[in-house]
């Protein structure tokens, strides 16, 4: 057997599954996330020993200690991915929910109710709490999974959905539910984009070169949860304290998130007297600033940023400054450089505002806070499988109904047309 | 410069109006709307002539009556184009509706707002109102089109599409939004196809073999306006009159459209007392019938349906007929020979009528009624785009609604994380 039919293979089993999940009522749901909870917790010292090797491993290969860390389970950390799936077992279930009915004058009534989308294949990096939050998150509405995980993590990866199998099984439901491709090779994730028919979406959730090979193969929708290039753009009407707060925080609070603000543009009129401050205080907090032309001469300190720093989502404690001409300069530069995701405007002028979240294209529109708000967590959805910048299906922070298609459910009493 | 060189100059064309577009009020886009619908009134002698050399080219080169059919335009067909646009300009603007607000503990209120998709690729087949339909739903919802009609009807095409252009620039809208690809070559489809960042969604509305090269070739999202294998399934607890009326009504009404019936299944049970009596009353309608094996005893007019006529959208006065082993018999045969678009079952029995319709896996199930009734307008969508068998992001018919996309606008008021 090839590869490719052996991923085809594992294909068919999750859309068999899939047929039962989607007619599994919510408790039945829930009781088996809690037996994978369980699961997780008893099958603890070979998911860390298994996770130990992963890390041993890529010790010895010289991965960087942000990659080791990112890698590394530790029993907290492993309570941590089981207390997870309990907080997703309290959810609401959104199967079955009614949208929206109609009552036609010709006596239909048009239920439109959510339904499973069927097999989602998610493609991730190094995190092994990846593999047990999505698959959770996708059975809890109805859908089966076909993950494949980054090769550094295979070990913990295996284990750990071994482990949500077996919890699968004990309550009733198919083990095939969730399906770890069992190849790290890098053929493995064309393979999977082969398998329109059985994979209904991909989530490619990780680089650049990820996404182009995964947009490149796919057959089926993908939803990409891509790069952040978030901008904060300072009016010239801004309460100048609350700006600072807000860029320090979109910057600093966690610079390696997708939500974090790569660039701040400020506005012409208060470049002078703004941008100094501004670029002290990020500099106190070690935060390497790159200036335009426009903006250097406000800001001594930083280096000339160079035509690439605009578009590069630095994930590090490095923030771009420019200086616009107010509002359209603001708009131009993020349409030209902004990647859709989140970008804010601080003014204290609803006129502005109202143009700011009107003409911005991107998935999350600001005003007067953070970009860092992104998240489902933040939104209310509690949990999120990732945050789309793409405009269809989901946009944004991708919650439990991001991760449901829908049908019309169409009752007469005889009706022909 | 090249086919594909040219493509891309006017995707980008339509990308820059879509800019424009998506910040256009409503009352701005229905009054250049009014302006098209005139403009394709006055200049219907110059649309007629253009359509009438379409269609001596089509005659000279032998197509079918029907196609020729599809393709004429006459005075009266070119009016109800124009009055198919002006009733576009009745519907409500999806733009801006509020789709969900939350108020979130720390005072962030998230607004979950309709926006445009962007720039939305149509291909199509052979008939010209298409052409209007398509860029007025779409503008309505303010999004630029790029299209790709038939080329026996380019020339039909290209004077609507100067209609269209010269109504918008009237009414001070730019011409760019609505762009019609110059090239009957095949090539043009996989051309348009590579405009990813520039096109956002394409929605191929043709036959097999356009919506493969689409599938093929695209790399941006895809909704498939695909072909209808629908069934209608007679329970052994149907009300058989109402069956029979249902099942004449679903293949005979309007054999060639997609939510026509292709296969009949009987309830072994009632075999023997139904089939015989629906099949003389399809065959009084010159319905031709494809029994199977299990069908064929109770249907001596019928000829044997071969394998391939469970899995054809005959489109014509051809029916297959099945028996099955009541609903679960039905569920497999539907999961294995549907197309997802619309499925019905005929039963007095509420506990079977709810475990299909939560079972089937299509677009629109229905209880006692005709699949013929999966229709924009039918639904009260007031217009349709055509009807999604894809599962994400739209599916069944396929309204203004399902012509945007979303963003969450967020207020605050200084907060940080």
């Amino acid at each position: 057997m090839s590869l490719h039919d052996d991923i085809r293979r594992l294909c068919e089993q999750a859309r068999e599954a899939a047929r039962t999940l989607a007619i599994t009522p919510a408790a039945a749901k829930d009781a088996a996330l809690l037996a994978v909870a369980a699961a997780i917790e008893t099958r603890a010292p070979a998911i860390l020993a298994a996770n130990a090797a992963d890390v041993a491993a890529a010790q010895a290969k010289g991965l960087s200690p942000a990659m080791i860390d990112r890698l590394t389970l530790t029993p907290a950390r492993l309570a941590g991915i089981a207390e997870a799936v309990r907080e997703i077992v309290a959810l609401p279930d959104p199967v079955g929910d009614v949208i929206e009915t109609r009552l036609r004058p010709n006596g239909l009534k048009i239920d439109k109710v959510r339904t499973p989308i069927g097999v989602i294949g998610v493609i991730y990096e190094s995190r092994p709490n990846v593999t047990v939050d999505t698959a959770a998150l996708c059975l809890k509405a109805g859908n089966a999974t076909v993950l494949r995980g980054g090769g550094e993590a295979f070990r913990s990866n295996t284990a750990l959905a071994e482990a949500f199998a077996a919890g699968l099984a004990e309550a009733g439901l198919p083990r095939d539910a969730v399906k770890l491709v069992p190849f790290t090779d890098r053929e493995a994730v064309p393979a999977m984009c082969a398998q329109a028919g059985l994979i209904d979406l991909i989530i490619p959730r990780g680089g650049h070169g990820l996404v182009k090979t995964v947009v490149e193969h796919a057959r089926m929708p993908v939803i990409k949860h891509y790069q952040g290039i978030c901008h904060v753009y300072v009016d010239a009407e801004a309460d100048t304290a609350m700006a600072e707060r807000i860029v320090v925080n979109a910057k600093c609070s966690r610079p390696s998130a997708c939500n974090a603000a790569e660039t701040v543009l400020v506005d012409a009129r208060i470049a002078a007297g703004f941008l100094p401050e501004l670029a002290a205080t990020l500099a106190s907090r070690r935060v390497a600033l790159r200036a335009s032309a426009r903006a250097l001469p406000f800001t001594p300190g930083a280096t000339p940023a160079t035509p690439e720093d605009f578009d590069t989502e630095h994930l590090d404690y490095i923030l771009n400054l420019e200086v616009v001409d107010g509002l359209d300069g603001a708009l131009a530069h993020i349409a030209r450089h902004g990647s859709g995701h989140s970008e804010a405007i601080v003014t204290a002028n609803d006129a502005t505002a109202e143009r700011f979240l009107d003409s911005v294209d991107a998935a999350c529109v600001y005003r007067n806070a953070s970009t860092r708000f992104t998240d489902g967590g933040e939104f209310g959805f509690g949990a999120e499988l990732g945050i789309s910048t793409d405009k269809l299906h989901a946009r944004g922070p991708m919650g439990l109904a991001e991760l449901t298609s829908y049908k019309y459910r169409i009752t007469g009493t005889g009706q022909v047309r």
